[in-house]
């Protein structure tokens, strides 16, 4: 329970309940549960290329030669590459830089991989940079430092804000109103 | 009760809440609400110009001195107008339509005032028709309709479609993540 406890999500009462499920199962399920644990611990790395989760050392998309290697689309966390790949719209390459610049928790540029995104931007022949990162306080600020330092090197764009799909005026909140309207596009 | 039934979002059980909570007020409340509900009925009316809510005959938007009449912001229905007035970003005109376009519950074009608006546009400086619609599919069906009608006569542009504020890209659904990368802005 005490380990359990540590996991995100999980508090208290749900590592309780969650151990005494375990203690209910077979031996062998148990094993199979902690074995994949291990395994998935040991053989899970991160791509040397664009940082993403990878079990060998260049990820899939990053291997992929099917894939435009002149995009690359910048995202805070794997969880947003796994995001962006169910859309089946993006063709590109990524570029993961494991979190978001946040003085409050410590978190300065030099502990993301903005420094590999650089040289990877000025090395290859990148023709634009998407900055893919939600738009939170953390988020625009880290926007804003990569997008000044790959400007140099390449056409720099990020994702839209507006109105979501199947939102509705009337319910959506005044800031993503304001964005939508600010962001208007010609209707083609 | 019955009659309250007929308001939306009361059901049955709702409408009887209310026909017993309104025995048990005093009879002047009582008077001032049934007064209300008339007088709101017989004063407010549709402004002639746009079509908004209004007690003049011509609304306080459309009356405005200090609003840009050459951009008109067109919406399906007054709400908008209220939820767009709310940002405080936008200075322009309005148009609300009453509706949108709807086969299938019999709404066609003649329903809304698309004509008026048309003239509107054709007959006065108006630099930019901004499209301000819900993206669903009679959303969609209005806008490319009436877009098509007022291109002959000034720039149209319709709001942004993307990441809400606040939103995450995770938890964001596959056509908004679509939507947000298909709409991405250079970096300014």
């Amino acid at each position: 329970m005490e380990h359990l406890q540590h996991l995100p999500g999980i508090g208290p009462k749900s590592a309780q309940r969650l151990a005494l499920h375990i203690l209910k199962r077979p031996e062998e399920e148990v094993k199979a549960l902690a074995m994949a644990l291990v395994e998935a611990k040991l053989q899970v790395g991160y791509c040397s290329v664009c940082g993403h989760l990878s079990a060998e050392p260049v990820c899939d998309i990053c291997r992929a030669p099917n894939r435009d290697s002149k995009t690359i689309c910048i995202v805070a966390d794997s969880r947003d590459v796994i995001a962006l790949e169910k859309t089946r719209e993006y063709r590109g390459k990524y570029h993961v830089l494991g979190g978001l610049i946040s003085p409050i928790d410590g978190i300065g540029p030099e502990q993301l991989s903005i420094q590999q995104l650089v040289r990877r931007v000025s090395q290859q022949k990148v023709e634009e940079a998407i900055l893919a990162i939600s738009p939170s306080v953390e988020g625009e600020t880290t926007t804003l430092y990569v997008g000044h330092l790959l400007k140099p090197f390449t056409r720099v764009t990020r994702i839209a804000f507006g109105l979501p799909m199947g939102g509705d005026l009337e319910y959506a909140d005044e800031v993503t109103l304001a964005r939508a309207l600010e962001g208007r596009r010609d209707l083609e």
